[in-house]
This record gives C-alpha cells, sequence and structure tokens, in this order.
C-alpha cells in the first residue's frame, strides 16, 4: 500500500504539499467559453492548435514585450508535451543538455525519450539556489551539448533568474552554438516586483531562443492540457509541427475554454500573487522558527526547497505519511533526491509546494515542527 | 500554398474525403456531463485516468465479452498515445513489428519514436484486403520482431477480421513469444452483423494481448484526445503507467464527458451504423460504375481504400485540388503511398473517408466522375 494510502486508512488527514496542484479556482471565463462553445462535434483541431488561440496568444505575448506572430506559436497539450517536442526536435541520440539542478524531475523523462542526456549544474540553497557564473556553464560544454535548459522562475527552488544572468547565458549560447530553452510557466508567479525577461526577449537569439508555457499553474488549469512551444526559428518549429502531427491533435474542447480564460482580468492575478506571497511569507517564516531548517528567499513560482536537519528525506516523507500524526493531521513532501541528477544530492532537502490556504499551510508546519522534535532520523548538530 | 488552400482561394467547395473527421454529433450525454462538472479547480487527474472512468470503461468492456479489471485500462490522450506508450514500452531500439499495409501512417511515427521499425505484409485490393496466411506472418518473423499489429476494423481499407484469421495470429504470437497488439478504435463501426473478436478475448494470451482504443470515433470526440490502453499483463501496464506519469495526466474535463457519454444509449449507435452503411453502400456503387475504378467489399470503419486508372495519386489528388473543379466544386482524398511502408506501392490507390452525409457523397462522387474523364493523367487501358 502506498505510504499516502496508509495515513489516510488510519483517518490522518494529510496535506498535499507535495505536488504543483494549487487549490486556486479556473477563472470563471473558461468555465463560460466552455459552457457557450456552440460545438455539437468535438473535431480534431489544427494540429498546431485552434488559429484563434494561436493568435490570442501571439498577441499576449507581445502585450508583455515578446514580439512574435501566431505562426510561431504552437499549441501543446500541456508544457509537458512542448518540452518534449522541444527536445525531440533539437537532439539527436546522445546530444547532451545543461540543466541547472535541482530541476523538474520530468525533465529527466523527456530527455531520455530523446535519447540525450542531461548535465547537470548543482545550484545551493546558500546561494539561494542563484545560476552559478556562466564560467560554470562553460566547463560543462563539449562536442555533444545542444542546448542549456533553464526554468524561470524555478521548479523546485522558487528561483527568478536576474537579467544579467540570462544575458550571460545569452553570450554562451551563441559562443559555443547551442539553443536555450527556458521553461518559462511559472513567468505570472513573479514577487520581485520587476517583469521576468523571456528567453524570447533576448537581443541575437533569434535562431536559438526557445520557449515553452503552459495554462496549468497560470489558469490552475492542470487538468487542461494546454500549453504552447514557441520560437523564431522557422526549421525548429516545422521540426515540432511534425511531432505535432503524429499525435494529431490537442484537446479541443480545453482549447475553446482556454481562449476564453485569456481574457481573465488583470485583477485575477493580481489576486493570486497576493495570495501566494501571503503562504509564502508564512510558509518561509514558519520554516525559519524551526531549529536547524534552512530555506533560501522565494521571489517566484510556488516552491521552496527546503533543508531539514534530518538523516534522509525520502526516509522522512515517508514516516510521516506511516508513523507520524500531530492532532490527526500529517503532511506530504517531496523528497529532495528526485531533484537532483547527481547521485547523493538532496537527500537533506524536500520541496514544499506552498498551494494551500494559509489556514492549511500553518496546520501543515504545525506538523511539521511537531514531527522533527521526535523523528528518529533527526541529526543531532546541524 | 497547400493545395487545398488554392482550391478555396478560387472560391471552390472542397469535399473533405480525406481525413476521418466525421460529421456526426458527439452525444448530448458529452455535452450535459461537461456542463454539469461542477468543477471549479481544473485539476489533475491521476495520470491512468479518473478511477471513475476507468471503471465505467471496464464494465464497458466486461458488457461486451472482454473481461477486464479496471486496474488493467489506462486512459491515455487518445488512441495515438495509447498506441505511442504500447510501442515505447516494449520496444527496444532496432526491435520489429509486424504490420499489415496498407496501414494508418501514423504507426510509423508511433515506431519510429520507439525506434523500432514496421515490417509490412502486403494486403491486396485483388484479396479484398484479408490477412495474409499466417504462414506470410511467419516468414517475416526474425529474432528482432517484438510483436504483430492489426488496425480491425482496418483503417485505411474497411475490412473486418474474421475468428480464424485472429486465430491463426493468436498461435503464431505463441510460438514465437511475441505481442498482439490490436488497434480497435473503429470497433462499433462493423457492419457484418456479426460481434467483432477483440484480442483481449482470445485465449491464452493473458501476457501477449494489447488492446489500444478510443472514443474519438465512437462518439464522434475528435477533438476530446481520450483513449485506453487495456492489457492483463501487469510489467506491460506498469512500464505504459511509467511513460503516463511523466506526461502528467491526460484532460480532465474531457474524461468527465467521456464519462457521461459512456451512458449513450444503443439507439445514437445504431443510427450511426445505419448511416454509416448508407453512405458506404452509395459511395462503393458510384465508384464501381466509373470506368477502370477498383474498390473491394468494405465491412467496417469508415474507409475504403480504392484503385484508381491513373499514373499516380499523389499528383491526381493535387490535379483535383488545384486544376479541376465541378460545378464549382471539387473533392480531397489521400494519397495510397501514404499507407505504405513498401516503396512504390499505392501509386494507383487513395483512401476515401465516406465522413459526409449522402447529399455530399453523391457531389462529391459526380466531382470524381468528371475529373476522371479529363485527367491528363488518366491510363489508357486499366
Amino acid at each position: 500500500m502506498p505510504s499516502a494510502d496508509k495515513a489516510v486508512a488510519k483517518g490522518v488527514h494529510i496535506h498535499h504539499l507535495n505536488i504543483g496542484q494549487p487549490d486556486i479556482e479556473s477563472p470563471q471565463e473558461f468555465w463560460n467559453a466552455v459552457e457557450h462553445s456552440g460545438l455539437k462535434v468535438l473535431e480534431y483541431s489544427h494540429s498546431a492548435g485552434q488559429p484563434a488561440l494561436r493568435k490570442r496568444v501571439a498577441e499576449h505575448y507581445r502585450s508583455i514585450g515578446i514580439d512574435v506572430d501566431w505562426s510561431q506559436v504552437l499549441v501543446c497539450t500541456a508544457g509537458s508535451e512542448a518540452l518534449s517536442f522541444a527536445f525531440l526536435s533539437i537532439m539527436n541520440p546522445g546530444d547532451e543538455v545543461i540543466v541547472p539542478e535541482p530541476l523538474y524531475a520530468n525533465y529527466l523523462g523527456f530527455t531520455r525519450a530523446a535519447d540525450a542526456t542531461i548535465v547537470p549544474i548543482t545550484t545551493r540553497i546558500e546561494d539561494g539556489f542563484a545560476l552559478p557564473a556562466v564560467e560554470e556553464f562553460e566547463k560543462r560544454v563539449t562536442s555533444r551539448t545542444k542546448a542549456i535548459l533553464v526554468c524561470n522562475p524555478n521548479n523546485p527552488t522558487g528561483t527568478v533568474y536576474s537579467d544579467d544572468q540570462l544575458e550571460g547565458l545569452r553570450e554562451l549560447v551563441i559562443k559555443h552554438d547551442l539553443y536555450l530553452i527556458a521553461d518559462e510557466v511559472y513567468r505570472e508567479f513573479n514577487y520581485t516586483g520587476k517583469p521576468i525577461r523571456s528567453v524570447l526577449e533576448l537581443p541575437g537569439l533569434e535562431d536559438r531562443a526557445i520557449m515553452a508555457d503552459s495554462v496549468s499553474k497560470r489558469f490552475s488549469l492542470c487538468g487542461a492540457r494546454i500549453g504552447f512551444l514557441t520560437s523564431r526559428n522557422a526549421e525548429f518549429n516545422a521540426a515540432a509541427l511534425k511531432f505535432a502531427q503524429a499525435r494529431l491533435s490537442p484537446p479541443t474542447l480545453e482549447q475553446v475554454g482556454v481562449l476564453g480564460a485569456m481574457e481573465t482580468p488583470p485583477v485575477y492575478f493580481e489576486n493570486v500573487r497576493r495570495e501566494y506571497m501571503a503562504r509564502r511569507d508564512l510558509l518561509i517564516s514558519r520554516l525559519r522558527a524551526m531549529d536547524g531548517v534552512a530555506c533560501a528567499d522565494v521571489h517566484g513560482a510556488f516552491y521552496a526547497m527546503v533543508r531539514f536537519p534530518i538523516d534522509d528525506t525520502d526516509r522522512f516523507c515517508q514516516w510521516l505519511l506511516e508513523e507520524f500524526s500531530h492532532n490527526g493531521q500529517t503532511v506530504m513532501l517531496a523528497p529532495g533526491t528526485g531533484f537532483y541528477e547527481t547521485p547523493g544530492l538532496g537527500r537533506d532537502e524536500a520541496r514544499v509546494a506552498y498551494v494551500l490556504n494559509c489556514d492549511r499551510i500553518a496546520g501543515a508546519m504545525d506538523c511539521l515542527e511537531a514531527a522533527l522534535k521526535v523523528y528518529p532520523g533527526r541529526l543531532a548538530h546541524v
């Protein structure tokens, strides 16, 4: 029986801070568009997505400073497929992509499916998970390197990369003739007060910049499975379209809904951002008040990569579900090892997703605080 | 400019008999379920699909004689993904799958993505595209053969395989330790008067039979992107689930709709079947009345693979769009070469999808009849 099922079987309530499934309501504009689709036959859409949606998304990008034409936007079955198509389109067997770690674990699967390899470059909690110096990236460039991939704002660290850091990568990919792929699905979850720079805004990368995007987080539409792959490289776009044609079409009704959701008023995002900032502030202050727990500043997305004074977070997370409860509750986290490609890293870290409201986060932190006092694998001096 | 756009630019109406997009309305039960979903947050579903849908689909399978448990049904992002997961789960680089041709062209892409190869076995219009004798299949078995794949009822030929033919394949896959994969997405489009045998009904194939299914055709829900991958092989199912986890989830709202559509009353399918039989009868009688045109009997799906007395159907299909019209109309067909893996085959064939109503099929046949009289590449004596 999986650990979570054991907790449920004992009647213990689990605070799910382990996955990026927000509790925020999807915009009413999505539901309205679905309800009034007027469709009688749910047909395939064009393999590249419905032109109306592609046009509306390109218009949105232009409104935030990303100058692209709608023919450069491919509608995908979520961000997962966008990244998967990106890798399949540029990688040959044995090729390498440099990715800062900790990293979103599914990158490993997408890379493997393209018979390519991730070369990790470790970022550290002591540095706030900032990007390493460009020289560190350059040391990892080989004749097989095809791309650098960054997730900005970052899952799982919540880091937002600065213009200077992106500028360094820009120069590096030009120098070594690489692609720069950015996973920007958390763009709206930005608490820095400054706009986030898209790779598509970096000058001189016309043929090199590839951006993966999704409505999953932005509109709390994880189940819609609608994402976007955008590039100005016509050859790349033609290759990606071939993969799109092989799967025929992204979901049609969800595209209709997302076209509606594109009209969601700015106040929706302002409310969401304010809500997440309150959750983040509560989470971090509670974590930092716990003896031996370390947490870097978090400026984006809705995750924190947290260091705990324990032996092994895989064991700790399992113990939280199977052997611990506090007032009939416990908490589920994502063990850190799953976010590192370098063996041995992440054993004292876990990703915490602050996707629940402040009351629940407070309840979850009460559990965690109590748990750390009694966990048998706690380290004495950290 | 693509050929079809050239026709449209000239104001010519195109009868689209080239793709399997039916004009039949999706069941009201689908739309009702979507409208009354009661969802506020469109969340990820379980990677294997919503348990309620998996249970309902397994119940449906049991009601038609396919004895499976819901844990053996994986909800996929349409039949395309079901087949793709099947290939990825069983194939190693260089492995081979034997497939009767003409074949559904996307099989080639799914196979290539798994670094495997299709070994075609040619079926012929003179034999009504019947399956070749088992000995012919056996001749193609090598040490790299991993599976035999059949599409039943068949796209693009409309053939329905007999119990005897399936029995022969059953014995062959046991003898040579292979998988038998069946694409059964056209199961309901069966005009034989007898039930179609699923590979999952064949005895002794517990670990070998894999069935791909979809709601695209059955419920005229091509745009829903919901399919099913079913097998009793626990190891295979575990491997397929890993690929499912990498793409997180199939579309959630469409699963809600499909759960509703599963309650579509039998009269819907009876009406659809009657409609398609009328279309098929009209299509075949019109085609056979054309000088030099050959068309096998069609017992299932909604396609016919037709032989024309012409030089090259790629050229003919392009000419129909770019240079021909009849009363302001023309017709679009799928050239035969795309359905053959053996080079050189299919040059005098095209797939005709009878997905339009009888009035439109009559109009399309008027065009085709007129076209064959004036097409410059017509062969003199066929």
